[in-house]
């Protein structure tokens, strides 16, 4: 029965749905509406939108010094005069570095992973920029490394690897505080958040 | 601040989240998301994913007959010999004929209004396939059609209007019926539903 309904979405849009369903958050369902919004959107919404993938994956690389996404050599935290060059901080994507410049109480530079060490996925030591890290470590004036991975146990288990690298180096090693979220409701608080807050906890 | 860390997104990446916002269903949130996804997918899922977009709008057309999609003149269910010739099924979009089709209880043919009547949004009679319909009524052997627009306040008000015009052609013009859905709950369906259901009661 369904293969028979399925022989009636022609092939080009079943192509499409089938590349829409590959998309994280897209199950069938979604991907089968976009489609048929695409379909009868015009020409040039669907054109834009299939030039700005491919114009991104053409024109969008690495910084070569912190790893973030640029498209020119340097990423614009990199390559900006303002930034205070003492001060590091590592995360796990570029998404990351997004989040916290939004908080705008970071003013320093970043260094992007691009991932987190989980053996069980087969991500190892190296296949994150932790050696180019150490190279920054070693050769710029930095005082600070904050590591700001992802506060869950594949975050931790990397901070931690790289707290071992780092502490020979002689920098000073920090991670962001740990605690109840700004704005949420004890009563509503994992135990595991819990219970990091009350361990943090501080005179007032 | 926003425009602060805006200013670090890329162009390219900003230009994809852009597009991608303007899918239906799919929130800033979920744009960045999918287009930091896509950064990060291997450049062939990213070209597959840009070219099914275009090759879609480049390739499916509307069939000349019923106005469903086809990558033919005519499409898989109007080409097909099997078909009962004298039923047309009254849609209003292509993706409505997928949802009969997987029920296999119709064999007839459709006719794809592409859209309902909606004069608060602009959308009047002349710019639905209401005269091909019509055209169809009186030149194919038809003896019934079945009205399948959304059961809803503009379907309703589209089928009303549609069996005005073809009361006068002397053909039979059904709607589907209205009731309960299968599975459901009684006490979870909306009081429009559960009316429609008791005023469609039947005998057992």
């Amino acid at each position: 029965m369904s293969s028979h309904s399925d022989n009636l979405i022609v092939e080009p849009v079943a192509r499409l749905i089938e590349a829409l369903s590959r998309l994280p958050g897209i199950g069938p369902k979604s991907a089968s509406r976009l489609a048929f919004y695409l379909l009868r959107a015009d020409a040039q919404q669907a054109r834009n939108l299939a030039q700005a993938i491919q114009a991104m994956k053409e024109q969008v690389t690495l910084c070569v010094r912190c790893f973030n996404i640029t498209v020119d050599e340097l990423c614009p935290v990199c390559a900006s005069p303002t930034r205070d060059q003492t001060k590091i901080c590592v995360v796990e994507e570029p998404l990351d570095v997004l989040a916290i410049e939004r908080t705008a109480a970071f003013r320093g530079l970043y260094h992007v992973l691009h991932g987190h060490i989980a053996p069980l996925e087969g991500i190892y030591r190296e296949d994150l920029k932790i050696e180019q890290l150490l190279a920054r470590v070693r050769s710029e004036p930095v005082d600070e490394v904050i590591l700001a991975t992802n506060p869950n146990t594949e975050g931790d288990a990397t901070a931690y690897l790289l707290l071992k690298d780092l502490a020979p180096l002689g920098v000073r090693v920090t991670r962001p505080g740990r605690g109840l979220p700004t704005g949420g409701d004890l009563e509503w608080a994992d135990p595991a958040t819990l219970g990091a807050a009350l361990e943090s906890r501080r005179e007032l």
